[in-house]
Order: structure tokens, then C-alpha cells, then sequence
């Protein structure tokens, strides 16, 4: 013990560690798509500055991709070219590997070859971690590796750190977030120009602003990853994206984004994380957002994340969600962090999951209909007086007060009258009885129109 | 060295290590104001969130203030209360400082007694490190101790560490922030309200968001000991306060919002730190920026930073800038990290100003005469044709050129007319020019009313 303790202050004392420090920090970078071109292109133009921070170079030496081709042409010479990623991460001179492949299947066995032979990794993958996170956390923490992975959630914005490491002295209440560009993108649009979802999304396809089969991101799926991750950092709780409640924008229409203009609102695909007394909500749904707050003012492909926390209160995370460059600058920040760290007793390192281990809970995600928001309804009704009494009178029944209302009458092109309602804060349970309730009214055209509202103050 | 390596290994197999961080960190609390107090608080009601994430406790052993009587009763047992500060950074059973009382003399006193004891330093004292950070940092490193000092901009933001690890691999072009709460509340309020500036000001100090004497936020003080901290963090230069160019929101009028407005600007105090080919640039000036911009929608109390950075584009945070418990969450933030790398080697700890000493550069700080920038220019001037012609030639003549411009017809009761002009950007040394130039003309009458845009796009 005396021993232990004596060596301990050499290392204090700044010998060993700094000559292990001024030995460069050796990459594999596994994938040369966006982000894995823009990570060699940021450490390669940024390297003066990242060693001016850092004090020592990061150093790729291994690019695997199956174009081979490409990859020689873009790596210059000093850098190995594998097509085979498996190769990669056994390598002895290699300490950090970067995984940029996507994907379930592949990336997963690569991440757990690589945490298997030793190697820490760096992944931009929310898919892979929502859904296997469990696991790869748990192999990591049994051969003392680390995983980083603050590009998979809004790119470049250094939100994962911020919740992680920033607002570690606070209980966290919510994480509400933009969190994928491209429906943020669409909904800006469908507002700005007033035109319809499909119109929309043809135009973003072609920006490149969504894929070909843009699904994962349109129905909710790729923002479910996000927050299932960012629900786990904020409260201490296991990845379960299994239990998320998804709902994408494809069934937005553009009179509800302007009526929900009309009534001071904006309509924004958000993730939302919150914590109750009855259990952790994790969900996405598109959400009227009172116009004023700021984060109903992030326009097109941005991405912003706000943080709600028992002492410091909101807090508000702004920037490019996707994109070569800045999901690379959020990657090639984790490699700077597994540079310093790795070097480091496992004790002062921050935990995967912002928690330790012990501190770990198994809250419940508490099911939908237990969940208290306010709603946007609309509906078509025959325009004849007393039809209005009938739907109030329905919702009062299930404890549903109204906060506003819009009627627009009946033209004489169509013969049904429309009426927008605001009601205040209520139990999901409670809004879908009313709701079936109201749609089995005579004087009741066609399904009605459901969108949640949070206030976010 | 054989025998340096195996130790090293047992450190990293988490032995010795975890023994220490069983232990909690012991704090030493100076001042129990607003700040203090909120720091006491946090720590306490949030102790068992705290220990889930860090794995042990924080624990407050001294508190100091003038009014023992008060600690004592805040603090409970289990604390030592002394009236006397030195007394407190001296004693054995204490690994932190945090130094929470303000000003120059006292806390640099105390802040270099705990250093030079080998003693950790949190502080949220601005003022000091923007004044005397250069000596403080020397003797930190000197002593191997961390100062840390997130609570000192923008209160309860994670913007120092977003900037010193988040953004760590980009090269910071600019940052621009909206770093006092009490100018941004009284800009908020003349505009909202069309009142004047000595109304708003009261009204401020009645709410308390602003001092009895409000002179260091009114005259852009404050801001300018922000922006000098954040100006080092984002470009690895030396604190330099006293070269920042600093100009106060007391002579803007209610008239210069509206117009600015009817422009589509708002008007903000920003705190500018800015890397140009020819140096840095350091100010503070009321700002005018386009409505559209996130930025220029944080109002009242709220902070904002928004940093421009080459592999990530612009990131925004937003938050509480002040306020005892959101500056006290980042004071405990602080805390939890130098618990955690207070344990590891002195190569693994994040630089104080965020650049490893040698990567540290003496850069320029830009006279103002040599800023670029747009420019709003608003005059009185004689009702009669030709005046606009001999104003816009003058500008012309110093190559500035003119993007928008409302003239306002005099009235009845008065004789002059007014002209409001929004230029391209421009040197400021050609409009000082071009401005005495202007106001020598007969047909202008009393001094020309100036203010900064910038576009922050």
C-alpha cells in the first residue's frame, strides 16, 4: 500500500503520464461516408489547433472501407487502407476505433470485436446504442474501454457532454428536443410556404436534405433513437427505445400548422424525456410549441435540445444536427476526451451513461394514456348551432377543460364547418374516450385531427 | 521505469484509485450570498442525484462568512463556521476552494493563499480572472491545482466547458454572447413597452435584476470581464481585459429599438470575441442583430452564447445567467469534476484556459478604428431637398455604402427631419471619418446617433 501510494504521487508529479500523453493517440476509422471523410478531413485541417488544445497529435492510422479505392485517395501515404473493417480492430497499434459503418448488424459485431480486443470506441451510431446500448455498455465496462458517442445525438452540438458532465449537479425534469433535421426542415417549410407534406418532402429529397427512403426519419424513428439515449443520460435509467412511444409528421397537414400559427403556435417534431412521479415518459410525437419560446424558432435543418433541471432550469443546446463537418467535430471531440482520459484511473473517467453503475434505475416508461399534455383537436362538423354544445359537453365528461377555439364556418363549396380546440393539460387515457366518443357523433365528419401541446416554460 | 509501469497498471485496474474516490471531496465555501448560499443548497437537496453520477459525496467541512451567525445556521452540524476566510484556505482537511465572495482585493488574496496552500480553486468571480487571470492561472499551474470557473459566464451554462471540450476539435471564429442579464431585461422591456431607458433601469433595480449601483452591467463592464474569459477559452490567447473596447447600453433610446425594428433588427449589449487575420477582436457595444436570429429572441433576464466555429458552424447555448441556484449549478459542476480529475494524472486534466501553455498566443488585440462591421446611423437633419445627397456623399466618399434607409418627414412641431441608415459593412475607422464630416454640415443638427450590426448568420 505504501508502495502504491508513493507511485501514485510520481504519477501526480507529471513523469510517466506526460510521456505516455506525447505518444499520439492511433485511430481506426471504420467507414468513409459523411462523417468518416469529414473526421479525416477535420483532424487533418484542424491538427495545428487540436494539438495547440491537446498537446499531442491524433493520429489516424487505419481507414476501412470497402472502397478501397477511394479510400487509399483521400488517406495519402502513412495511413493503412483495409477493406475488411474485422481486420482493423484487432490491430495491436491501434487504441481508439472510430465506428462510422451504421447499421445494426456489421457496426454491432465491429464495436463489440473492437471493445473485445481492448480498444475504446467512438460510434455516431443512435440506432445501434438505442436499441443493443445494454450490451455494448456492459462489454465495455468489463474490459475497461470507453464508448463515446456525442455525434449520435444532434451532430456537432455538445449536448451529451452538457448533460453529462455540465448539468451534473442537477436533477434533470425534461429533455425536449429537435432532434432531427430533416422533419424540422419540412416543417419549416410547410409553414413558410404553405405547402403540403409531400410537396415538402419531395424537395428536401431533393437537397439531400432526406434520403431516398427518408422512413426513419419522417415517422419518428431516427428522433426515437436520439431520446431514448438522452433519456438514459438524463436520468440515470437503461437504454429502451423498445418502449418509446413513436409518431412521425406524415400526417401533418398544412391547415393545422397555420391554425396552429393562428393560436400562437408552432407545430415541431420534438423528443421528449420526462421524468414523473409515476414513471419516465420517452416519446415523439409532433408537438404545438407556444411561438415565443426559442426553441419553436429553430428553423430548417437545425437541431436544438432543451434541458430542464432542478437548479439551473432551462437550458437550451442550438446547432447543425447532421452534416459531415459538424457530426465530425462532435466525433473527433470524443477522441480528444478518450485521449485524455484513457490515460486516466477508470474512476475519474465519466461514466458511459452519465451514472454509475449502482446509480442506475430501472424506472418504469410510463404508457401513453398515463401521460398529461394539453391537445390540439380539430374536427369537421355539421354547421348547425348546438353541434359545438355536444363536443364541449363530451369532453367535459372526461375532465377536459378548453383553453381556446377556432371555428371556421362552412363555405359554400363544403358543407361541413371546421372547429379548431385548445384544451388545457389533461390525461391521454381520458382525451382518447372523449375523442372516440366525439367521433361517433352524427354531426361528426371523418377522424379527428390529434396533436399534443407543451407548453415548455 | 519497470517498476513506474507496473504501478500505472495497477491504477488503471481501478485499485488504488477507487480508494481515494470513496473518500469524499472536501469543500472549503467562502461568502454565503446569493451564490453561496445556492451552492450549500444544491449540494444538499441534490446530494443523492449527485452520488448517483459521481459515485460519492461532496461534502461542504468549512463555511466562511463575515456573518457567522447566519452560516451557522444554514450550514447545521457537521460544518465549522468561521468568520475569518484565510483561516479556512489553510486547513488540512479541505482538497477545494470555492471562493464566492467578489471583488479584486480579499478573493485575489484568498484565491493565491489556496493555491499557493495546494488547494483546488472554484470561483465564479469574473471580475478577478478577467483582471488577474494571467497571475492566478501561473500560480495554479505552478502549484499543479485546478481553477475552475464555469459559474463566472453566463451563469448556469455549460459554455466553458462546451467551448474548452465540446467544440475542442473546431477553430473558433467568433464568439458573440448575450452575457448580462440585467442589459438584456431592460432592452427587452423599451422594446416591448416603448419605454425609455432610466424607467426600464429602475424598474430593474425594483425586480432586482439590477444592483443598487448598476454601473458595471449598464456600462457593459460585466460583459466585457465575459467576453475577456470566454475571448482566451476560444482562441488560446492571454486574459486581456484591458484592451477590450467597452461601451455601455445607457444612451440608447427607445426611438433606436423602434427603429431598429421597423428594420427587422432587434437591439442586444454583445460581448464580441472574434479571430480576424490581423488579430483578435475584444468588445462589448450594443449590437443590432436580425430578428430572425435565435440570438435575437433570447429576452429579459435570459443569457446566450453563440459560438462560430469552422468544423461545426454556430452553436448556441442558452440559459439562466445568473440567480443563486443556476450559477450554483455551475459551481458544483466544477466541483464534481475536480473530484474526478483531481485523482488523475496532470496530462489528463483539461488546461485551465483550454490550450496547453505552449500553444498559447500572444495575438493582438484589433484597435477599433481597424473592426469591421455594418453600421446604423441615425441623424437630425434640415427638412429640405438635397441634405440626403451631401450625407450619403460624405459616406461614399470613405467608401462606406448604404443597404436600407427610413426617413421620417418633420412635424409640425418640430423643424428638423430624421434619417435612419443601415450601411454595408464598413471599417470603423472610415465612419468615424465620415461621421465628424457629417455632423460639420449646417444642414445636420447635434451629434449622429451610431450603433454596430452584426449579421451573425
Amino acid at each position: 500500500m505504501v508502495e502504491l501510494l508513493a507511485s501514485w504521487k510520481v504519477i501526480e508529479n507529471n513523469t510517466l503520464a506526460d510521456l505516455k500523453m506525447n505518444k499520439p493517440l492511433r485511430v481506426a476509422l471504420l467507414g468513409l461516408g459523411t462523417v468518416g471523410s469529414g473526421t479525416f478531413n477535420v483532424l487533418k485541417d484542424n491538427a495545428s489547433e487540436i494539438e495547440r488544445r491537446v498537446g499531442f497529435p491524433i493520429q489516424i492510422k487505419v481507414i476501412a472501407d470497402l472502397n478501397t479505392e477511394k479510400a487509399r485517395e483521400l488517406a495519402g501515404p502513412g495511413v493503412d487502407v483495409l477493406g475488411d473493417a474485422f481486420e482493423a480492430v484487432k490491430r495491436d497499434d491501434i487504441d481508439v476505433v472510430v465506428e462510422l459503418i451504421g447499421g445494426y448488424t456489421i457496426a454491432k459485431q465491429l464495436v463489440l470485436a473492437a471493445i473485445n480486443a481492448g480498444k475504446h470506441v467512438v460510434t455516431a451510431n443512435k440506432a445501434l446504442l438505442a436499441v443493443h446500448g445494454d450490451e455494448i455498455f456492459a462489454a465495455a465496462e468489463a474490459n475497461n474501454v470507453m464508448v463515446a458517442f456525442e455525434a449520435a445525438v444532434a451532430g456537432g452540438i455538445p449536448v451529451i457532454k452538457s448533460i453529462k458532465e455540465g448539468l451534473a449537479a442537477n436533477k434533470i425534469e425534461y429533455v425536449a428536443g429537435i432532434i432531427n433535421g430533416t422533419c424540422n426542415f419540412i416543417l419549416s417549410e410547410m409553414r413558410d410556404k404553405g405547402l403540403p407534406f409531400l410537396d415538402v418532402l419531395a424537395q428536401a429529397q431533393a437537397f439531400g436534405y432526406a434520403e431516398a427512403d427518408p422512413t426513419f426519419d419522417i415517422e419518428g424513428v431516427d428522433a426515437a433513437h436520439k431520446i431514448t439515449l438522452l433519456s438514459s443520460l438524463a436520468f440515470g435509467v437503461p437504454v429502451q427505445f423498445d418502449k418509446a412511444y413513436i409518431e412521425g409528421i406524415t400526417k401533418l397537414t398544412k391547415e393545422d400548422i397555420q391554425f396552429a400559427e393562428q393560436l400562437g403556435y408552432r407545430v415541431k417534431l420534438l423528443g421528449i424525456a420526462k421524468r414523473t412521479e409515476q414513471g419516465v415518459e420517452l416519446r415523439v410525437h409532433p408537438t404545438l410549441i407556444p411561438s415565443k419560446r426559442l426553441i419553436a424558432n429553430v428553423e430548417g435543418v437545425m437541431n436544438a435540445v432543451l434541458v430542464k433541471a432542478n437548479a439551473v432550469g432551462p437550458t437550451l443546446y442550438y446547432g447543425a444536427g447532421a452534416g459531415s463537418l459538424p457530426t465530425a467535430s462532435a466525433v473527433v471531440a470524443d477522441l480528444i476526451e478518450i485521449a485524455r482520459t484513457s490515460q486516466a484511473p477508470l474512476s475519474s473517467r465519466v461514466p458511459v451513461l452519465a451514472f454509475q453503475k449502482e446509480g442506475v434505475q430501472n424506472l418504469e416508461v410510463l404508457a401513453m394514456d398515463k401521460v398529461v399534455t394539453a391537445f390540439y383537436l380539430r374536427l369537421a362538423v355539421d354547421d348547425r348551432p348546438g353541434v359545438l354544445a355536444e363536443v364541449t359537453r363530451l369532453l367535459a365528461d372526461n375532465q377536459i377543460s378548453i383553453e381556446a377555439m377556432i371555428q371556421r364556418q362552412a363555405t359554400s363549396e363544403k358543407e361541413t364547418a371546421e372547429i379548431v380546440l385548445l384544451t388545457h393539460r389533461c390525461v391521454e387515457g381520458d382525451v382518447n374516450k372523449a375523442i372516440s366518443r366525439i367521433e361517433a357523433l352524427d354531426s361528426v365528419h371523418g377522424p379527428l385531427t390529434r396533436i399534443r401541446v407543451e407548453d415548455l416554460s
